[in-house]
């Protein structure tokens, strides 16, 4: 994850975040440790998986106290196995385990949606289809979560309302025709925007093509009618299969043709990956 | 959820969540609907399950624009089906619109949790066995999580670092002994605190009850070894098994006799419960 | 400016300024007024120009009192002209005092820009070209200054760093080439996005051609340099031509055939249209 | 600008006008540059003028990284002229790229005010008037335009509604009379507070002078009658001009002998200093 | 409480105080009430005094519920005695039990400053000496206890660092001299600013007198000193007497001749005028 | 105090309170000392009492400037006394000035407290019962009040309403009796909550022991009932004595035989420590 991002989006996010945690004190830890006393501890990886947000989980730990050092032995988007030490964090006892829940729940829920990613990025693998994530992200974590799905493989849609146009059949019936909507939405719009027009069948798709879109989502068609809608765009625009699409039932759709296929589950379903920290011994 | 704690925790990390989707205005939205128009729009459920989170989909509406009503024919905790609607949400179509992506994802992780919750109570029910909650919750979302698996038939264990006592093998190490790192906790901590020792052994439960602890976590044990430490302890404090109990393997759990069995899944890996918002159409 | 943006942007903003502006409260004002007293006064226009902000403006004043009420005789986009009455505004006279400053602030300097903006834009009027804003915005402004501009009848450029896509020389450096920083911006970046590339002289153009480039920056080119890239463009990129452009020079590049002009000037040079309130009363 | 100023009341705006400007992150620069790579760049000015605002311009760019360094050549307040080399930025490319555009608005623009003032200031050179700014600033732009205005040779007015008291004809209104107004004013405010009437003709100000105001405001006054006033009020109090004081107008006011000269365009009508970067380049 | 002040500045405070009290939720209340349910409590004076913060107190119950409705039977500044119902709360009964500690915590506090205000600020009555306040205020309540000593009968001395000058020893010591130091400051300063010279013998008073002082503090003098000073500066500049102040000592001071004595004692050490809630009942 | 609070929870609260007093700038210290100059200054005790909050006041002057140097000659703790050297910090002369005020503001009042506390804990000394703070503290200051009672030899009740249970009566009245009230709260709150019932008289203190709670308030009661309500009890729960304890009165109370007795007085009535910063010289 970029530093600069870092700083300007997480920092507040992580820090929010601790404070969710810790609204006086850490009790438990200060009852027993009332003095600064410098330790180290291993992250263990306790599931095969991909791992991201190494950055995110350390920053727990330096936001807390910037003298705590992380030292990993993976990076962001390796494999990592069951047993697997990924690297060691040294600090004030305190802070290790004072930050070490948040830490893990960031580094958890990052790294479960990369290796959920990767497993259906790699079904697509070596076809032109490309897999993208939606804007079905948990409140307030999705700068974690899209950046999570970068490194397992898939692409970005959106990142949100304000900087994506996707006309749905609500705009459209406001606006009057496909047509119209387009029209408006290319005046308003800043003009860096491309314009995405959400169709159901294949009249949508065909009035999507003539007002120029420049992507046209199929939206819970069948697969007989996104081939035969992929057949008719024929590269006018560019086309994403979208409609409850999981790990389960992604392969069906790989040789549809499509450009891209969205899947929400990528961010609001895949389970964590198993991650701790072990270890903790102070060091003399 | 309690009014209060919507308007004094929930409403600020509601709008944040509003403010990560709408960086500049909805600009799809706006392109096409220039001024308020009268709406309404169902809430639909596509899969089974229960329903948690209605004040909190209710609230991104009414953040947006106070006029906006919402009504239910549900309530939190109801079991709900596929195709059932739950109830409708009238008021200015474009923020039916801008609002509807955020408070969906607040409901579907919030039922998503109530419904995997409810099944693994199902499976303690009859048993004296309760079924908590850990803090393994995704950042920034504890206050709606927690609230999810009480609607779902669980309890909840601490809030956070502050207000509750878990001495760990790090906490012992330090104080030097159980004894003493219970004695420790009782001088520091706010006396309205119960203490809780984790033990991994047969050796470190006899300790935590001869120190006095209120509640003993039997962490990683085996079964065996788990009803042991119950016949031992012998109520002379609460007990709580701990370590990875999913839905897969809560019922082996069942016959032990502990107090309270804790499951990070709860929180961390439940799936969503699908639902969405259907047939949007104007009110003349 | 739309409700919902209001809500979501504006309304820290416009409360972020009212503390600037009253640190503990308007000592004035209390010292002779210490009890709520209804009045009314109005906006008068002290210029001709183009008015832009009437929301905003109305936002300071129900922000601190939401019994205030504000009725416009015009809208925004309307041309107004000197000593005309614009609306007038109802409510405490302690909050018509208060917020004077702060609500004229707003709409002097959005509606200078709006002036500024339409007086560029008529010099473009019945050509294919289109007038654009930057990123040349006043820090914590920019959601304010480019509704401005639209209201003046430009068009938005990319709000910010994060929607939309401008590989400038460095990045190109940095990629290796043109095309190498085009394919690496394609695969990086959300799809939605469209990928402008800046140019300065006709080798640079032809590479940008080549590598796809949705959008092309004529960047401090000469008008013979401009033409000669529109032509060899010839519609497979959209063109901007770009360079302290103003409203004193923007009429020699209307020829020039390129569809977007973007000029800075718009949001960080326009002086402010001057609007007064006047004749405040009581209302017995 | 004052250090302690800085990390009091200027690092959060300054934050906030990177969030304003990297929603989610800088996508270009992220694109084409995954690592840190060190570089330097220049800052170059572009047109005649007085700099104002660069310890403002390094802090954003310190904020992003903290190992930025920036060197100048020359202070705030110094000339500066076409061409000029005024100073340098090293540190991470990735940092110079995103930080650059909101370090030079803020620069630009604080160098614009600054510019501006001294320019009228200097017609008052000789004279016994000051040049005075006014609350006609930009929205959470205050302590970097009143900051400017003194670096461009003008004396500040009152900060805010909180800190100065100046009794306007509605404030008279309320209070009865000029006699009663600063009569309450003195019972009320913290005495530290000095007294300021605005009047529009001299029976106001000999009421002033008599109720004993420490300023009399003379506003939108001709000529002759400030001059009349100056004589009869004869440092009984000090006098200030008000009135759409502008550049243009600002000489005829020199020979009228009052103490100070207020003027709002200083801060909402001064067009930029136009400043860029230059030359970026990797360090190896 | 002026309401704008109430917007602007004590709201934020208000929930923020809010939120130090409600953590997550009012477990106690949630408990044993799910449902909204109509209730009243009576406000009950325990003490005798002065009451100030009545609105505050308000406030923290129409924050956590607009419907909230206090009556109060008495007025900020009125003598309340022992037992004296001042007011009642009607609403939700967990609104009334969830803000108590909060409103009751303010409200104590601002009418103990109030009480030992007034019985200071009596002491000084008939004479021409007035009783200032300082900045030893309480972090993050200062607005609310500057409040409650003008409602206790005493005068504000400057609010905070920005908005009054007052030079002290190391000043004069950074600028060379009290005459140096007073120049310094009025060619700083906004010109609204009184310059006040802390003084603490004969010759730095003769100093601060020729050097145009506006006010004079007379720091930690003995009464003869004191009087002799006042005698000295004899109108030529406001006098302060400071210096350790309290109930105690205040009426030796009073024939001095000072126009003002300022008391730290009047925020950092009155005691809380003792207040309850009483008769909490449900409404049918 | 320890770090981690600190980074998570107190310098919010102290950065907030530097903003309180400097709204813009020092203008005192800005018209003086225009460049950083190192000095350093002593804090001295102006009264006998006992010390809280040096990392507190420490880290006020480090927020202004990480550069500033604190030491110390006592700890939180220990007794100092008039006279007495308390450490001295170092740094730039401007940021000693300027943050003097509100370091000292909370130094005072923790060690104000601190003082009170320890005075009335040693009354209690060689008896078994142990002296509670109340939630009855100065909004916005808990973190800090509960730290200075802590120090003083105090202990802390629960933090505030969501992390401890107090069953009041009307509490008790909405759940029907105290044995229901405690069942349902035992039902609902995370399960590592004590249950604690306030009580008036013996019947409700012996529904309070049928009904299990953990702790028993005597809630102003007289000494008698005290004494039979804690020989009833016998050891079957905690037992807290409650009502207008204070310094004067709490001897009597020795004897009674309580586990603990809570006092609101430790932190709404303690008079501040009286402290200064002294001798402020340059370094050369």
């Amino acid at each position: 994850m970029n530093e600069i991002t870092m700083k300007v989006k997480a920092d507040k996010l992580i820090m929010q975040a601790l404070e969710e945690d810790i609204t006086s004190e850490d009790i438990t830890t200060n009852a027993v440790m009332r003095e600064r006393k410098a330790g180290e501890v291993a992250l263990m990886c306790k599931q095969d998986g991909v791992i991201a947000g190494l950055k995110v989980f350390e920053r727990v730990f330096t936001l807390l106290d910037p003298h705590t050092i992380a030292e990993f032995y993976v990076e962001d988007g390796e494999f990592v196995s069951r047993s697997q030490i990924l690297g060691i964090v040294k600090g004030d006892i305190r802070v290790l385990l004072s930050g070490e829940r948040t830490a893990l729940n960031y580094l958890q829920r990052m790294s479960g949606i990369a290796t959920y990613t990767r497993k259906m990025a790699d079904l697509l693998k070596g076809t032109k289809t490309k897999l993208l994530d939606t804007r079905k992200t948990t409140p307030n974590m999705r700068i974690f979560e899209k950046y999570a799905v970068r490194v397992g493989g898939g692409y970005n849609h959106r990142y949100n309302l304000s900087d994506g146009i996707l006309l749905k059949d609500n705009h459209i019936g406001a606006a009057g025709s496909v047509k119209k909507a387009v029209e408006m939405a290319r005046e308003y719009a800043p003009f860096v925007r491309k314009i995405e027009v959400e169709t159901e069948n294949m009249d949508m798709v065909k009035e999507a093509v003539e007002a120029g879109a420049d992507i046209i989502m199929l939206d819970n068609m069948t697969i007989e009618e996104m081939k035969e809608a992929v057949q008719y765009i024929d590269g006018r625009a560019k086309t994403e299969c979208s409609g409850n699409v999981t790990r389960e039932n992604v392969e069906q759709l790989v040789n549809i043709g499509v450009d891209y296929i969205s899947s929400g589950a990528l961010t609001h379903s895949a389970p964590i990956l198993d991650l701790s920290l072990k270890n903790l011994h102070a060091l003399v």
